[in-house]
């Protein structure tokens, strides 16, 4: 057998999201490295030495184009898909791709559409917020989403039917919406947001826990900081827009039931989406005060607050002698399925 | 002097709280590691290589059934304790136990015990919340607590007699207190909660801080995320329970203080309860608006904050040329002990 | 050319703010290091190995008195400047003072005078909080300033004519203005805080990024842990008094914005302010929920928030091979400044 030159292979990201953590681990691990990046954004990923080579594109999808595709398709690449792969570019472009990506590309059309996903965590038997069929069920706090929506653009709170029609309403007349029935309406968990950075390696047929963290939203993050008497003079339309993040660790207690969920994710995948979820994935969801956790979302890739850790998490540490950022972990598992002739299992 | 052989030396905890962290620590600094393990948690701990042995159990109380009794018993074996061993283990148990326990089991009781936590608090001057005798006097937001509760079940928040007959009526009803006597009434300390990680050596003689975190509590960290107006129109009952932790640095004109505050505590204990705390606790606290701590708990043993410096604090970091986390700060204080033939006044 | 011999240089700082982190960058890249230190604050440093000799005074103007002046007057010494030495010495002191200090000095007094402060971020087109120029065009939220107030102290929040005047009268009463003169009005940024560390390099003229936190302040970041229904039944006046800060990250997608800003802001000094700004700065703002970021203060030296990154940042880490801290950038651009001889362009 040859020798394997990992400098022959080359890991490829677009430019946004968690690009340079991922470049950044991609090329820890001996990879070659690749960008394809906003002629705007230039002067961002250019500082960073771990880059390689960047392709300038002025819009994503000008990926597919004749050029590029042809030198995105060459030998030993591979594709990193994160949050703004899946905005950008459309899915069915995706799916038809000759070029491989990394993970399960067939899973992102199930995170994208709500009963899809809805179907995945119950066949994973993770427990998610109850949904309140009509409007006039409205008894307790409740979020109002919209079908479709991407981050938390447009959500509101409820506590009756009236509350909800006097939203609903504004939304309509901003045009944001049409009608009523672009809405769905959940119960609000009350309680602490936490977010879980999982890893499955289908090498090691092993889940690992990387990091844990909750997002920094605008502006309800900021809500907190605004005297109650004062929120009541002032006209205030709170968001849930994703600014950043900040690290979390878990109760000890409360990590015997997170991998237990993370192992029944990994299963329900592997009987609902074949080949299931190779690589990194995200249960979102919110703890009570009992200690029980209502996921109320999923990633079926890397998700940003995995940025936190690019130099190892409390986690990461436990379970590696190196600092493992997620990016990292992507690609030592290319690596091992290089090394050992199983990169199929990886890549789709 | 034969040579020291660390690996003939045993560190054993209990799966639960930050055992991770101090069988990792341990490992690191080359003891062999056991873990007494719940059956039902066996599928998260057999995930880490830095545990050599486990033995399981269905309660963790069986540790003193004869079998296993025998295993731990056995020669050159320490116990770290951490909040789970306190709330699963009798006191008395602990007292009359042979097996060396790694720091003053004897002070355990004054943590549990409200009075005797008070009477050390007031032997180190620390300031704490103002004590109301009477309901009748509660003037300003107090906290009310449960008489001997573990976290913060229970706990809530009054501004007048009226509240406080309102929430402890409610608390009659559903049989968790039997009367008002059930309860005490401090002064709520308004600002912000600090927990601060100390470890006391005493072979250096020295108190050592190593990190700063905040709780993540479930569901009163998630409180101001829902609008004033709002929370008016639902029924909220916010809790306490913890969930997690996040990481913190203080204003390094704060750290003076913190130290002097540890030192008189080292002190405070060295006189009330022989031999004093080696090795690390915690003081558990609120600034206010100017900058005066206003300690309400202290653990006197390692927290679970501490997990989120698995791989080092900022803290950590100016003392110590590698990552060192507590675990691995009590590992290393045992091999000192080891090494000076000084274990017996780290061990009761 | 004679070898560099770094240990016959040093650096130097005053015992506060962020003196650990300094001289422990400093001791990382080989200088010696020299701490002045008030004499009730001893029992703190001297517990650390990385500061060689310690200077203790009464109070820090003390350093300018003959004989420790003439210590700090050797050969080789550079001054690092931050918080503490800025509100402790007047600037006029700092102005004439002939020994070097890291930095540009002449950059503070824009950072203290509220009108120089909003000329500079005004030239680098950073967008900055609306001005309120008189209390009856209040109309939305605002928060109302103190000129030339330390920290947040005596800043309260109003959203008509009538809630200015309350509380303006109050600190009147109070003494802690004279008259409603004192006082300035900008409109509040609704959002969430960020402050960005950024470090501007001469030598490699090149801004980086090396971390991202938010401030925790007392009592406003307790106040939402106050449930709506109870804030309005007691007496609060929200403080913004500066405990200690916790570590975030950024949107990917920010970053860009970000870079942009510190380059204009960079520029704009070196036309405002010669030589510029070589060293450590801070844009301290609130992204809205538009992902805009509005400005509302800058810091034209080292911020407190980078001692969460003694042990380096995800930032730092996509930067640098090493654990990189803000204290340790700035030793080793004073290393190159030196071996390149080059120094002149980093001191003033």
């Amino acid at each position: 057998m040859p020798r394997l030159n990992i400098k022959k292979h080359t890991i490829c990201t677009l430019g946004s999201h968690c690009a340079l953590q991922v470049l950044k681990g991609a090329k820890d691990e001996g990879f070659k490295t690749l960008l394809i990046c906003k002629k705007t954004r230039q002067n961002l990923y250019q500082r960073f030495s771990f880059i390689d080579e960047i392709i300038l594109v002025n819009e994503f999808n000008e990926m597919f184009n004749t050029t590029i595709k042809k030198i995105i398709s060459r030998e030993n690449l591979y594709i990193i898909p994160h949050g703004t792969l899946i905005s950008d570019i459309k899915l069915s472009t995706l799916e038809k791709l000759q070029i491989p990506i990394f993970g399960n590309k067939h899973i992102l059309k199930w995170e994208s559409d709500r009963k899809l996903k809805q179907r995945l965590m119950e066949e994973a038997k993770l427990s998610t917020p109850k949904e309140i069929k009509n409007k006039k069920q409205i008894k307790n706090l409740s979020i109002v989403k919209l079908h479709g929506a991407a981050g938390g653009k447009g959500y509101f709170l409820a506590w009756n039917e009236k509350s909800f029609n006097i939203r609903c309403k504004k939304l309509i007349e901003k045009k944001i919406i049409k009608s009523e029935d672009d809405l769905y309406i959940q119960e609000y968990s009350v309680g602490v947001p936490v977010y879980f950075h999982f890893f499955y390696s289908p090498l090691k047929n092993d889940v690992e826990l990387l990091g844990i963290d909750r997002r920094y939203e605008s502006d309800i993050d900021g809500l907190g900081r605004i005297p109650a008497t004062i929120q009541q003079n002032i006209n205030l339309d709170p968001t849930y827009n994703v600014i950043g993040n900040s690290p979390l660790v878990l109760r000890e207690s409360l990590l015997y039931d997170a991998y237990s969920m993370s192992e029944r994710f990994v299963a329900a995948t592997s009987r609902l989406v074949k080949p299931g979820i190779p690589g990194p994935f995200c249960l979102e969801g919110v703890y009570d005060n009992n200690g029980n956790f209502t996921v109320f979302e999923f990633s079926s890739r890397i998700v940003a607050g995995t940025n936190l850790f690019i130099d190892g998490s409390p986690y990461s540490t436990l379970l590696f002698n190196i600092p493992m950022s997620m990016g990292r972990r992507i690609a030592r598992e290319l690596k091992l399925g290089i090394k050992k002739n199983r990169l199929s299992e990886l890549l789709t």
